[in-house]
């Protein structure tokens, strides 16, 4: 398959799934169904769980087995975005063209929406781990996967990054505060797909370290990339971004430094095993969506 | 141990193992820690956590070492505490006395720190599970018991409750639905405690059923009580309960049937191995605090 239709393949099955996850649940609750599906179903690129699943293909040739992981981590990402709209965080009323969540359901169904789909995540990732191991790898995988994912998403990760962001002004902020935010605001959630994908997949423990390395320089890039992005969409000029510190020259050149990290880690693998994966990187960092 | 002398006993494990949980946390984001710790150590009674430990110890007498998974369903409790007094849910000023989470370090922290607290429950436990499995056994029931305080945590459980009571009004409730709402609101986490607590210690299919009617019976009438207890407190007097539809000696009445039938089902086990949960469901029914 060439590269775009295999992100078009891989999109398509993880969109399934999204869509089937609350489908036939009814209930006195199920305005929570509709709102959490509103914002999962909202039109994401669904990177990460795309990176989960191909990473987990190096390993393990029959990878989409795994895919309820995929769903958790994307469940992950959405609840995140959905907490992050609010009127208390950043009070945006749109996002990819569309309402936030609280401007179309309230502000108590979306902080309940994104605890449920954190929760789900967690449900999602128990029920499959606990019906689908026999042996005591399959047990051990399953349940480093989900403490990976969970430790990503927490207060030393993803959560961490956007208290940072919170409590951060231009004022205090410091370029080692601003990497730090970026590895838990950005690189931690990639990082989870990526250890994920190869502790599911069979990795070993380097194979594993790896992945972490290959995450955290690729989020990390993507991350600068994105702050270049936003200097021609002329909004929040009051935040502080990489280029706060350094000049366009000077990130462009991270952005590369970073991404051959990350491609240079892909190389200890078969070409055609990781050919989507540095088509991938390449296809993130050079963005212009 | 005389049954107060326990309960001060494990209350003070419990207390002291939360306090150690971020105590040397340190880091850019450490606001969150202090957040957290303000409403995980505000002193709570702690049932949840305790009940899982006594339910632990009818199968298992080195049940102690379970406590990590007593912390994180306490965490749970504390987070979905936090969000419920937001401004946008029930905008409460103070809890247990003291000023709620948000008064004290801001909406945003205030969400920040619940999604935190959830999500460090599910570190705890899978890396508890993932650190302390040796044989098959254990690792299925550390991931059963994950699945089964996920599920009666989110939108099947916990906040399917909250969704229905903060959809409701006096107009639309009906007797079925504050079942349900009663069921997911206060039996739920009652019942991870229960069911949890049974899985771990090593109970069979059968033992966990039982533990998991306990807790729901438990439950219900701990908040019938609660309702009654609320006529006397001149408060949300527009908030329908059990009351809407039955008087107080119907209500008194069903608190004695469903506390008869969690104790029945305590009957089934050796009296020395269940007095301290009898002594407990008959303090949490006729409680005046």
């Amino acid at each position: 398959m060439q590269f775009e239709e295999e992100i078009k393949y891989l999109k398509e099955i993880i969109d399934s799934e999204l869509m089937d996850l609350f489908k036939d649940k009814t209930g006195y609750q199920d305005k929570i169904f509709e709102s959490m599906n509103y914002s999962l179903l909202s039109g994401g690129k669904r990177i990460r769980p795309i990176l989960m699943l191909k990473v987990c293909q190096i390993f393990d040739d029959n990878y989409l087995r795994f895919t309820p992981y995929a769903l958790a981590i994307e469940m992950i990402h959405t609840y995140s975005l959905i907490h992050d709209d609010l009127p208390a965080m950043d009070d945006d009323d749109f996002r990819r063209g569309r309402l936030t969540n609280h401007k179309v359901y309230g502000e108590a169904m979306a902080i309940l929406s994104g605890d449920g789909l954190l929760n789900y995540a967690f449900e999602t990732m128990s029920n499959y781990a606990l019906n689908n191991s026999e042996t005591i790898d399959d047990y051990r995988r399953n349940i480093w996967a989900i403490k990976e994912i969970a430790d990503f998403s927490g207060v030393f990760g993803m959560i961490g990054g956007q208290v940072v962001d919170l409590l951060s002004n231009e004022i205090d902020m410091e370029q080692e505060k601003l990497r730090f935010m970026y590895e838990c605001k950005t690189s931690a959630l990639i990082q989870a797909s990526t250890v994920s994908g190869a502790i599911l997949g069979g990795g070993n423990e380097l194979d594993v370290k790896r992945m972490r390395d290959f995450g955290l320089y690729l989020g990390l890039a993507y991350q600068i990339r994105d702050d270049l992005l936003d200097i021609y969409k002329d909004k929040e000029i009051n935040k502080v971004t990489y280029l706060t510190f350094n000049n366009i020259e000077k990130a462009n050149e991270e952005i590369m430094r970073l991404s051959n990290k990350a491609i240079e880690i892909l190389d200890y693998y078969d070409d055609d095993k990781v050919k989507f994966l540095k088509n991938l990187t390449n296809k993130l960092i050079n963005r212009s969506y």
